[in-house]
């Protein structure tokens, strides 16, 4: 048996959600996922596809392209001109992944070796150090602070590399923090980065929820060809049960990263993908995916005001991005005299006080990086009335 | 850069249904597709899920479980009760995966190390060694031999297992070759196996298109919980699009190559699988492959008669199972005067030759490895027509 796997543990958001699924009652807090669908326009070609009566095989039965089918490739390129203002050869620079997490996976197996550094933000998305340290890749956290709003800072990234880094993640907007990097600040760690023959993978799943600035793509603002966006269309349209997600970037990675994605998934399901590219050259998909962000954003601004309302929870302003509160929790701790018992920290101690006691599931800081212990990371995706309850049932007791 | 990745030759198959896509004049008898299409219970029930005209996401939009849904583990687990006579519990001894690919991916990344040496068949499945090599593993090859119909020879495994091996693959009914391994060759498998610690992985993909022998399953006949059965839906109902796999094995082994999973993939297509469990518990659907694999053994029979007629092919009787000729082309290469040329062996400039001057794309045998050298692997799993047209250009000229 594989060791290092063996010793790894499933990430709590993981054990949290298997709880959930258990216990209807609970108020779902601890997922991102949002209560929109998929886009009208994606069903319908799905539909059509997959309706047809005949017993012979269609092309979309069969394997689709390993890099992915062109159809959806060219809707990926078309996305980046028309959000990103680039231009991005479809055959060459575009590689279609089951999901986010499908790309991250081929990228860093493209780009780094067993013993190179990857620099990591903490806290950060609870998937990136197992994916590095399972590889045989050395983690490497940058520490981010709650003063600025968990905000990647370029100094601290340039403070953190070594000879042996070859691989910085950048996630903006970021989970759980909700924390952008800027235009100038993402082109400063391009060239940082690409000075020190780094690559830097931007994983942008949350670029349509972005408040503060207009996104910008790491692979729109780098001149050196370092970097590599890793995108889905999970959040955009509320679909993460669908997994389709691609990586961008310089023909160099794409062929390599490529190469490993047909071997660990030969390619991603065809007629998925070609409904997938009637989504994202519709319109009025990308006009609701518009109207869905202003709706988050309204909802989250009046879930962390009716939060605030809780004593002891220490409630940032929205975040830059993204639909998470990610709130300190260490004064509500105190009032309640929550002790940690067999809990390893704070944030543990609280996430299992909410879920058993008030029936509200979050997820512990901790699960994101020593960085982000001492806070909770609530998910502001869900309706109104849901998160009303929740905040409720956080405050009673 | 991955210095291993740049190295490793995307699998040429790859190359060749590359060209293919842009011949369509060729005929091409390259890859393992079946002619019959998705089984009529999937494709209503995916086409139910996905009507709905909800704007909210529906359960199976949003994330599935990351061990595959409920429904489909069921369903997985009564296959193998139904068919192999052995009890699989659903929660802890299946894991849902992207095609039977990811299903492999996960279980060498399971039950093995870096530096672990995994024995891979000779000629075997194209993705097996640079899987096993990308991920830092040591490919050591057992030979099989023409004469034996390239069967697997426990004696032969014997002299290859060392102290550092870890995993035996078994490919039954084997691609490229037709070759099974009988209930007893793999009961004597796994007990060799097992007194070396070794897991043994049965890639069972061709399960269905067994001619010789009932197919036995390595999970139900090996007593020591060392197998790994690795399925799909693709060869089964005709759908390599549709990326459904997965994995059957002992608690400990599920365990871990979920957690693998999870980081690399977090979970499978929410409705895909449950259409997927609609079509395994069909048994119209499942009456409907004993009538295909019937069909394609009489397909195979015919074309092999006919491929007897060209002069220098050296044709095989049916092979045990599959879907495949692997005929020997030396005498063809002879009698040609088929210089190989740029071609780096026989085998490769035999297909060149079928590709460019014949129309008909074939698998040069090296591709599967320095055993399948002198060999090409031809699909029948077409049309008796575009079979019987492939011989006739095969024989021109």
């Amino acid at each position: 048996m594989n060791q290092m796997l063996c010793e790894l543990v499933p990430h709590s958001s993981k054990r949290i959600s298997d709880y959930v699924a258990a216990y209807p009652d609970i108020i779902d807090l601890s997922v991102g996922a949002p209560s929109f669908g998929p886009p009208r326009s994606f069903r319908q070609a799905l539909v059509a596809l997959t309706r047809q009566t005949s017993e012979t095989a269609a092309r979309h039965d069969q394997y689709a392209h390993s890099r992915g089918t062109p159809e959806l490739r060219a809707a990926v390129a078309q996305l980046y001109t028309r959000e990103q203002g680039c231009v991005i050869d479809p055959d060459t620079q575009v590689l279609i992944t089951n999901g986010a997490a499908g790309a991250l996976w081929a990228s860093v197996l493209a780009v780094t070796e067993p013993g190179d550094e990857v620099l990591l933000p903490d806290p950060g998305y609870m998937i990136y150090p197992p994916v590095v340290q399972l590889l045989g890749r050395r983690v490497v956290r940058v520490p981010t602070e709650p003063a600025s709003g968990f905000r990647l800072d370029v100094e601290q990234v340039e403070r953190h590399l070594s000879k042996r880094c070859r691989l910085l993640v950048v996630n903006s907007p970021a989970n759980p923090t909700g924390a952008t990097c800027d235009a100038e600040q993402l082109r400063q760690l391009c060239e940082l980065a690409a000075a020190e023959r780094v690559h830097v993978i931007h994983d942008e799943v949350l670029d349509r929820f972005s408040y503060r600035t207009a996104h910008r793509s790491a692979v729109a603002v780098d001149p050196h060809g370092m970097g590599i966006a890793v995108n889905s269309l999970s959040k955009r349209f509320g679909m993460t049960g669908w997994r389709v997600g691609w990586l961008v970037a310089d023909e160099h990675v794409v062929t390599q990263a490529a190469k490993a994605h047909a071997f660990f998934a030969l390619a991603v399901g065809h007629a998925v993908q070609l409904a997938a590219a009637a989504a994202l050259t519709d319109d009025l998909a990308d006009a609701d995916v518009t109207r869905h962000a202003l709706e988050l954003r309204h909802r989250g601004t009046r879930f962390l005001d009716r939060l605030r309302q809780v004593p002891g929870l220490v409630v940032p302003d929205l975040p830059d991005g993204g639909f998470y509160a990610f709130v300190d929790v260490r004064p509500f701790a105190h009032l309640r005299a929550l002790s940690t018992g067999f809990a390893a920290s704070v944030s543990e101690a609280v996430a299992e006080h909410l879920l058993h006691e008030r029936r509200v599931a979050v997820v512990p800081g901790i699960a994101f990086g020593a960085g982000g212990e001492g806070f909770v990371r609530m998910s502001f995706a869900g309706s109104d009335e849901r998160l009303e309850r929740a905040v409720e049932q956080i405050a009673a007791g």
